[in-house]
């Protein structure tokens, strides 16, 4: 049997390129090698997001999640989809887990200070749980693998106490969870097309999985690049450049950009060729994802999948459910 | 229509007569004035004990608290019981409400900090996240009214500013509980027998509800009186004596009590008189309550109430959260 993979992300908009890189790319990767499950963190969403109007919107965007993933190559034959409202038993498993977890613990996670400090809030309880929430999603299913970047290994960290506490407590019934730690974490936070931090949909600076070659080409065109660089024959710094960035991740031709980055230190290539050599390797990756994602496109096929994916995991989640509640002494 | 009253406990141990002076005989009081829930609180249990051998012992627990409400005169008729742990919806509610209460805000509870260091434990989230799951309590059913003791005002506190926040938030659902203080706090927290601290099972120093007669009598001639008083014609202090303590609180013969302290100032009565009398009148006020005790000793009888009572509470609490999740903006 293979192991089981979770993957999720919270319901907060439209997918953009780089979503690809930091994280679905590598999940398509692994999708062949381990029963993969992912989830719409949508109660997780709630932690800093709770007004109506978002709750709202994270319908649509729940579509567009599982879009973005099945255009990026996620096989929807393959994956499960799953919405955690439509799990009520999570909430009971993350009530059942909430005392193996001591609050001192959580407050030395600097990741939830910086969610509430991002979101200009005092910390709200939900905030403080969310690792333990995370915990409920991936024992909820029994996961074995957990692919995250940097910045969540304190999260699986907690997890996997979890986990240990509540086997060593009652009986071992959980797999500790093992994670996969994503290679570049550069990638997992892609400065948007500004170069003003990450690529986000709420700074305008986002390309889009499903923007136009037109739309594409245009964005890469307005794209800065070495400030000091008054024409195209002075020679300019490849380090730093936001252009030179992209090429990096995204065009596969090494030798193309081995060749600009050495003109471009001598003053002998323009930014136009630069810009347009990133838009024809951005639109090559993209072309495929772009089809994908139109084909895909229907509320009916995506809201039908999710909803055969509820189903599927909530007999698994119900099955933990029972059992934790029967090691636990409940049923007695 | 009555308003909703919302009491309950953990089910924690054998009620004894602490129990009753504390709160019970407030809910009998109150229980034809409103429509009374009980709430057998066994999540509320995991926050501070959570083995498995608590959580076993939780079953026969949960019969003994009901068993010692009917003891007390609360009416299984009127009064229905239900077990927290299986209304899996309270724990949705719990989480959806997660987020409108901060940190800081529940840490400023001293109470929650006193249970984590009376169970010699570092302050787990499920204790910290009691007030909510309180408030989940109430709300899920729309309690009205709350009867609680001077210690708990704070824990409602959270309950009242949790529904305003949400009736403003999103739509005006939730009524905004009232709470009815306990006049007598000190019967709240009635000592032992032994004088070392509060009543309770653990301590070896409780009258429970089913003791007999002749063990009531036993337990009461064995209460400290005055110290000082070496002989029955020395003068005695009744400020500060035990017996007359529970004299005043369980003998309901004004007269009597008045004339015993009298003489007991004079040095003109003997300890034994004066404990005699305080074990007529305990043994007056639990006869009946030991009838009840005796004539509702039966697990099939209880279980059986307790599941008819489960079915009857989580049709209101499914179109709680039902009514919560609509107007949050899930089904938009």
């Amino acid at each position: 049997m293979k192991k089981i993979m979770l993957t999720g992300d919270r319901p907060t908009g439209k997918l953009h390129i780089g979503h690809y890189v930091g994280s679905i790319k590598n999940r398509v990767k692994l999708q062949d090698e381990y029963e993969s499950i992912f989830i719409i963190a949508d109660l997780h969403m709630l932690t800093t997001k709770n007004s109506k109007e978002d709750i709202i919107k994270s319908k649509q965007n729940a579509r567009e999640l599982v879009l973005g993933a099945i255009a990026c190559g996620m096989n929807p034959e393959k994956v499960t989809f799953y919405l955690q409202s439509e799990i009520p038993e999570i909430n009971e498993i993350y009530t059942l887990l909430q005392s193996l977890v001591t609050v001192p613990r959580l407050e030395r996670l600097p990741s939830l200070k910086d969610m509430a400090k991002d979101a200009d809030i005092e910390m709200p309880f939900a905030l403080l749980g969310y690792p333990i929430l995370q915990a409920a999603d991936i024992l909820c299913v029994k996961g074995n693998i957990v692919p995250i970047g940097k910045d969540n290994q304190a999260h699986i960290e907690i997890t996997r106490e979890i986990a240990n506490r509540f086997n060593n407590k009652y009986t071992p019934i959980f797999p500790i969870p093992e994670p996969i730690i994503v290679e570049n974490a550069n990638e997992a936070t892609l400065p948007g097309i500004d170069n003003n931090g990450k690529m986000s949909k709420s700074k305008n600076n986002a390309i889009f999985l499903n923007d136009t070659e037109e739309i594409i080409k245009k964005k890469i065109m307005q794209m800065p690049t070495d400030p000091n660089r008054t024409s195209a024959n002075v020679p300019g710094n490849v380090e730093g450049n936001l252009v030179f960035l992209y090429h990096d991740i995204f065009n596969d031709n090494n030798e193309q950009v081995a060749d600009l980055k050495n003109r471009y230190r001598l003053g002998t290539v323009g930014d136009v060729e630069v810009k347009e050599k990133l838009a024809i390797a951005v639109n090559k990756l993209l072309t495929p994802i772009r089809e994908r994602y139109n084909k895909y496109n229907n509320d009916e096929y995506l809201d039908n999948l999710i909803s055969e994916g509820n189903k599927k995991v909530r007999v698994k989640v119900q099955e933990t459910l029972m059992e934790m509640k029967k090691v636990m002494g409940f049923y007695s």
